[in-house]
């Protein structure tokens, strides 16, 4: 199923996305279903969330999910849909063995990854690498890239916000940002970034395409385009949203109310039918 | 994985769920994660759809997900709950051919299986197999089930409702539902059964566990129990739910609006997590 040209074609086109007029928001989706809508509503690529894919699939989030599982979705994903795909594949499944990083590159461009996120910080999310340490998996990542002739591109994700102050991980993700732009990386994404100040000094400093999560201190897509932010993801809370639809619906019913069951028109067989 | 005793004593305990005073409610899911929450929620049993496992594989309902992809779905559900697991197996993935039938059914109750349900009309819904085709179906899975050691709770789905008018459907579904337990079915579903009044003829003239499909017209579950019913399914229509929810989500998000993504409260990454 890999086919060298259309991957290319698709990750040179999703790299053209982040610098667009329009703001890029990606859908963080983790089957073949949410793709399709995805595409039938009109977004111009899709994204995975390690949580989402882990947690349907009956994992804990945090490389516990098999490889060739991840694979597998991979795969099922990206030939349901015209549309890039990008794959978040935490730290790189590899136990920070460079070749081993190599392979599961691979792997994930012949399954139909056309981009990816990778994660700076250690299985706790308490600490980071070094970013020396890091700037080596980028560029193993950019040179497998380049072996293999898909121009994958390189979400690098910086945890800095999760394991320190805002203020310290504001210049420490600056740092890094540059360091990870030298080593490949296409697009820079300070997870959990929390104001709008913090992200537009962010973006003045790195030179380079700015992804945030969604989050409720941050909730204008308008002013995060403003102030210059190039991606937009909303991580796994697309599936805390179907999880928190299904707990109502299932709470009802098990206490014999269906009142939720019927609150709402849902979706003909029609629409169902045609995101397949 | 397979474990005759393990899957023995479900098969059983689902069979006494048909029985109890309390009325079966079956949330119909496709993945980890749906029947983890069921678990959690205090369901005791949960089913999958054959709607909701094909469309979010990318497949069209009609058995055209591959089999063997419905097996690996069976086994990820099957071994992340303690609960039985009933597979809409729709008319068997066999062609009509009954060893192929049971060889099918054989594969399903070694992937963690200890129900089916199997239907009795044609892939276009159209018209139905005669009775006395349907019978040996039915006779053929509980002939596999009793030489394999597991007490399969057979769910015998009519479709008289959807193939015919509800008054010949009505007479027509009783004298199926009559042959159908003489064959070895457990349980009779006539699908989109749609008032009480049919239902609660129904269940007096079949003399046997009765499910029907929840619907607009008949959404009062303490009656559904009161008339007689054994079992309640939901369907496809746990998955329109989370179409609806993504769908609206998602719309809002492409116009760079995210009030419907911040209008709720989610669940905390702690319940999330719990749910693995």
């Amino acid at each position: 199923m890999f086919d060298k040209q259309t991957q290319s074609a698709r990750a040179t086109q999703f790299r053209q996305q982040h610098l667009g007029t329009r703001l890029l928001i990606l859908p963080n989706i983790w089957d073949a279903l949410g793709a399709r809508l995805m595409e039938k509503l009109g977004y111009p690529s899709v994204a995975t969330a390690s949580v989402a894919t882990a947690l349907t699939n009956g994992f804990l989030d945090g490389e516990h999910i098999p490889f060739d599982r991840l694979l597998e979705i991979v795969r099922t994903i990206a030939s349901s849909v015209q549309l890039p795909l990008t794959v978040d594949m935490e730290r790189g499944f590899a136990q920070d063995n460079i070749q081993q990083l190599q392979e599961n590159i691979l792997l994930l461009i012949e399954h139909g990854a056309i981009g990816i996120n990778i994660e700076d910080s250690r299985p706790d999310h308490k600490s980071l690498f070094p970013v020396s340490e890091q700037c080596r998996k980028i560029e193993a990542v950019r040179e497998m890239s380049l072996r293999c002739g898909v121009p994958l591109v390189i979400n690098a994700r910086t945890d800095v916000f999760l394991t320190g102050s805002e203020t310290n991980a504001l210049e420490e993700g600056i740092v890094r940002g540059q360091a990870y732009k030298a080593a490949g990386a296409d697009c820079i994404y300070p997870v959990t970034i929390s104001s709008y100040e913090s992200i537009s000094r962010f973006v003045g400093e790195v030179g380079m395409p700015v992804n945030v999560l969604l989050m409720k201190s941050i909730p204008d897509l308008k002013r995060l385009k403003e102030i210059g932010v190039a991606r937009v993801s909303l991580g796994p809370n697309l599936l805390s949203h179907v999880l928190a639809t299904m707990k109502e619906i299932a709470e009802g019913l098990i206490h014999e109310n269906s009142s939720a069951f019927f609150n709402r028109e849902l979706p003909s067989r029609e629409f169902r039918d045609s995101l397949v």
